[in-house]
């Protein structure tokens, strides 16, 4: 069967038929369909359209078709063109020509358009809640792990001694950030595209408002040529993804970091590791690798779909088709990932003696120009000064703390001189450098403890 | 001069300090650098690291400065290896070494990250108030040929009639969702990263809520390592900018179409429209085929931020430095296309003839097979009845509202039959057609002022 | 059955295996992975590994693999975490423990490399088979309609008469510099990594070179660490598709546009074209729109795989695993579209007459210029003259050949003046406009002629 | 001056000027402009349209111009709308009304695209070249660090023992592809656009074989349509630009991870490292970071482009005018970052020591199971083995190579234990290990030497 024909004479070719089909991917709207068809049978008998009883015969035939669709027993057959006309097929069966008036003063063009977002609508919090189980993973790792020390790394250099807790942390609040994108772009997919027909409106007057109501939207589409073309929601889905995807290779790339050898700091549980096939002693982060791998992916499904609506001319084309594969790949990609994520964090081991050991004397550097700008050098002045002793001590192979007092007043001011003693070289207490970064959003403990408290006052529930 | 380099002992190649070297893009923070700075001095002051007298004179310097980057008087010098380093150096100049104060406890990290942040806290609003004039005029356009008749279009095959207002009015709405979009990317931008040193927070207690408040932040970053290299806000940027682009693309793409001798319904004015150096007779779209090309170019930009993020491990990685580039030229690109295309559209010509003549009768097959359903029969059937008519009606040559009622009874079902009488002729009308889809979003002419008072409203001021 | 675990204590996570499995992509490279392994048992025997008689049992066992794969007899079981597994797994059950030693001196690493290789050495000649098709399509074509006059146009405004002949045929030399992009890629695709093992080569002497010879590849890959990371040859080949898909967009955007009602120039067969749910006198030319969408998915494909592989470090990791998925949808894509491209070329209508209608005297202005710069006058003079004339028929709503002698006259100069005579009107024959653009590519008709005789030359086979 | 304007009425809008105008970008096609418009003087005496003389003035004024261009004297103007308009402007100038002339038969559309190929002609020699420096520095480290002992990673752990000689030439043979792509690149944009006209071919005979010849083309374009809207050139050099980038990057995440305090085997020469403006000790790697992220730029040129070029009608269409841009931005990059990348790598330090250290006992966990499989055990039995024993020393907190033979033999088969003897130990010898890998492409010393001199041969001229 199919929903056209009757001006057509030829019949399709099978390999042109095969490329326009879309229910190999399509099927995945059976639910959606059907609740879309209910409400606008609902529709057409406020319409004066159906009568009551037609209305209640339709609905009654879509409300088995759901239950077969529930139950996987609905039967696909090969002329099913497509998700749309599989359901309307099935209606005739069941109901019989009277199927054929459910289809009224619809197209197909805002019908699809309406299953997709009733689909994101049905699939963002469940994507929400994956992505909430991820961020109650780091916030038990940083509440865990709060007090330990470690390096922090920029241009992948040692720079500064931080709290692990609050590297955890740095994990989190993309993942917020993301979730609040996703929650509006939800808001924008709420916008009911039903009663827009092909391009130009019903032809009879809808309460759209109370259809948007019944089916969960917050609105109506306010123009029925943006209606049925506008995938916006499907390209703004994609973009959080990408942007999820590239949160998480972050993750990811540090995790695959420091669980080398050489960094040492994590230990991945057996049970989110993997081995090889030729070297027994190998244990890689395979899941970490492909987390990062995928966020590639993921571009390339916004890339696509972005191509795919560049120049396209108004109102429905064809090309728009396109927009559900890289939507039910992004979704699906994230969903695989975000659980494994989580257990793999949460069973990891730390070494917090290898994060202690690399704590060299060295990080405290501008610890020990802060000291300096506290006996009144400027900054400036203070980090050239340090930079010296830095270059000092690597010659002689020594760290930077064995530096002696008088080896710094060599290179210092008079002036400055006179106000250095061997308190200096408590600047080179790792513990004493993070509790110095007390303010909102540094490492210090008790800013870490607070932002603790805010992560789980956002995330709530806890 | 550069602010690091104590520890090293030779000098930099120069080709690698070209390579290094930010200043030919990011010279277009200095304002915002200046205003973070400023802010800054009052925040070392409070928290006792600067006298007052000393962040007066620190102050005053940064003024001067500010005003030789308003007057265009700053004069950059060849070691100025970034903004930062520019500014800090004249201001060295200015006041003395005890310039050399001003960088304690902030880093390059934070101090770009905010710079960043307040440029396009001061730029989104003109991008805005842009967006918001092509929305104005479109507004107008619709306003003044809202009652014009013209084919409405899917797989660019004519569909039904609709009114130009309504489709003048389907670009405007797509723009609205942008502005939206722009408007939450803007709120998330407004989160201060200064106060978060190189990557582990200010060595002093900083009041960042305040200090976020006096530049114009709603609220300070909760996690120091985050906020040196969160670059959400550009990658969301470029992603409404590159949609942004998608919808001037389809509006262009529309343009380019309607312009064409085939369709003929627009005419470009001489002030928008280009020649050719051989051909005489040529009067080209340029403005709106670059806008439709520009739309590849603003996707690649997005595309290739993403690329440049993902898979950096956290904290401040240098391969940030490649956010401003795309930034700065996705902003550039859409604050030159957006004035001229409202400027093209409101000089543009109806001819609003060849668009009436463009409605054959066969846009009305869905009304002649409404007109049916009206009269009882399924519409699935309808649908197949007129498709045979449209079939009928092209073998033998003629249009479609010249089929006699005889060939349609000699389709039809007795049943039906005896319902149809000559009115089934008024169908044809396109008017009659287009105020049928009268619903909420419909094309119909009501429905199409309550969309365009509605317009107005969101849109505001007018 | 897993290929590695002997060191692990802990099963591994459900979900996280299933991250982690490939095989539900993989499978496609079933036949080739079975090639490699007998090839590599021939490798394996005459190092020494294996006896002759373990190498023809190994053979054996594999042998009657590849028989259960060509049948379709192959069970796969859960446990198979991707092909190479699958098929030692099979290989021990049917042979037992002497399966075991195939892996020797191998891993999974140059495997996988060489099966993908071998898989895309197995199917670039089919693809170019398939565009070889549609370059047929399109000679024929072009003889088929060598004469018919049309306008052809720049920034999609009608420009200069041109041969239908010429226009089919500027189709044909993309797909010709496809297919040799798609020959260079194949070269560099036949490079075997085999022998490489894990990352380091293997560890006894293999006649690598024999090896390549054997399974059809040109050479072996000079590095084993770049062997088993290479993916070059996927992104050439993603790159490739791409383009292919840029310009089947190209001429799918141009018969949408001609299939319109607006240019009339193409009709569909009722075999390539699509009908509307809603709306019967619907004829869609879908088959196009859907092969300009899925341009856009094949840049997504290019894009994702590019952002996989930036930023890896060297030699293997996990990350590519994921070069299958986009490398099989592209391909999967274009052995959709081809076919079906060319039978709705072939198959399609051309309107000869709406061609020729459109051919107003405009399209000759160029040629008006060229006469009067056969009469002395400086093109550039030439030029404006004539486009005086353009707007001066323009204003008197009259086509350019009306314009009178005197007309003429008034605007020229005196001294070519005395040159014009009515021969000028012979300008406004289109079939003489083309036929002075005889020179080698240009659309004269013996011109086209030639360009026909060299393009059935380089496709070869006529 | 404009080229055109004959026809036009009105003047253009000043921001639609500037949108449209592209001489911003263009200036660089200056040289090949006069070349080209050299050429075609020369094209137009051959057809008669010039006479001897009036070639000799055009030309004369076309090398007087050149000559500007060479000293930096050519004076733009502000109406100079691109390149092509500024050249015969200033014709105009130096020659007179016969300036007019050199236009005829040509069209900016067949102008700019010979122009922008000559300019890849001039331009892509000097890439190769620079790869090329690249590859020597590559060379000369692996032939200074041939023999340097260091672990192989695969997953970012460690492996097996390589050759660091082997390591680097693994970044050699990726740039013999990249510039065998160029090459091939390059080849095919040798083909002549010109004499194409707007569209349809010069209105008069030239010789477009002689005049290809002339210019350095290989060929002329077939297909007048095809040739003026063809960018594959462009794309092809985007991709490969991408796909450098994408080797880049890898070399450069390479480096930063070695030069991470955490692997330590390379140290940056002072010339090629960046330090902090907070943190005195810090000694960053940014030239590899900015290489890393220039590769994600170069990803969103292909991009972009290839989306400006989807879904354009056929023929010259103005979104064509985005190609420069990216080609430039490509290039430059490319050509910023190569040089500094070759001198960097000369001068880094390599840390032997450090990486000899690294070498634990676990890497040659592979050739315990190779040893194994020599006295008899097949690979997957002793694989598992094998991991057992690596579980065994990790629990045992030792290295693999401290398991005592009595350990070997208890989980061992009774067969197997028969052949194990202290030789057994000798396989922990990194050394060994390598010589092992002795096949082509293999780590072994003697197989790297033969790699090197391979990598010499290819290279030419050492």
């Amino acid at each position: 069967m199919q929903l056209w024909g009757g001006r057509f004479s030829g019949k399709m070719d099978p390999q042109a038929w095969q490329l326009n089909a879309s229910l190999s991917f399509d099927h995945r709207l059976a639910r959606q369909d059907v609740r879309g068809s209910l409400a606008w049978a609902g529709a057409l008998e406020q319409a004066g359209v159906l009568s009551s009883d037609e209305r209640r015969q339709i609905c009654a035939g879509l409300e088995a078709i759901d239950a077969e669709f529930a139950n996987g027993e609905f039967i696909f057959v090969e002329s099913d063109e497509d998700i749309h006309t599989a359901v309307e097929r099935r209606l005739g069966e069941l109901i019989g020509l009277l199927a054929g008036k459910l289809h009224t003063g619809r197209s197909r063009n805002d019908q699809v358009a309406t299953d997709l977002r009733l689909w994101l609508l049905d699939h963002l919090p469940i994507l929400d809640a994956s992505l909430r189980e991820l961020q109650s993973a780091l916030i038990q790792r940083a509440e865990h792990d709060l007090d330990v020390l470690m390096p922090g790394y920029t241009h992948l250099q040692r720079a500064q001694a931080i709290l692990l807790g609050h590297w955890w942390l740095s994990h989190f609040w993309p993942l917020q950030r993301d979730r609040q994108r996703l929650a509006q772009a939800l808001q924008r997919a709420a916008i009911l595209p039903l009663g827009s027909g092909a391009l130009a409106g019903a032809p009879f007057e809808v309460d759209r408002l109370a259809l948007a109501g019944e089916l969960g939207f917050s609105d109506a589409a306010p123009n029925s040529l943006d209606a049925v073309s506008d995938r916006d929601f499907v390209a703004e889905f994609l973009f959080c993804a990408a942007l999820i995807g590239v949160h998480l290779s972050r993750l990811a790339e540090n995790v695959v970091l420091f669980a080398s050898a050489e960094f040492g700091y994590f230990e991945l549980s057996d049970a989110y590791a993997t081995g090889s096939s030729l070297m027994p002693q190998k244990k890689n982060p395979d899941v970490f690798e492909l987390t990062r791998g995928k966020a590639g992916a993921l571009l390339g499904y916004l890339t696509g779909l972005l191509a795919v609506l560049k120049g396209l001319p108004s109102s429905y084309d064809k090309d728009l088709q396109e927009d559900k594969p890289p939507l039910f790949a992004a979704y699906d990609t994230l969903m695989a990932i975000l659980p494994v994520l989580a257990g793999a964090l949460q069973s990891l081991t730390v070494h917090a003696d290898r994060m202690r050991d690399a704590l060299d004397a060295g990080l405290m550097a501008t610890d020990l120009a802060d000291y300096l700008v506290d006996k009144g050098l400027p900054f400036r002045q203070a980090h050239t000064l340090v930079g010296k002793l830095v270059q000092l001590a690597q010659s002689q192979g020594k760290p930077l703390n064995s530096i002696s007092l008088d080896e710094i007043r060599a290179l210092a001011d008079p002036e400055i001189n006179l106000k250095i003693d061997p308190s200096i070289y408590s600047v080179f207490d790792p513990l004493q450098s993070v509790s110095r970064r007390c303010s909102f959003g540094g490492t210090a403990p008790q800013a870490v403890r607070s932002q603790l408290e805010r992560a789980k006052q956002v995330l709530g529930g806890f």
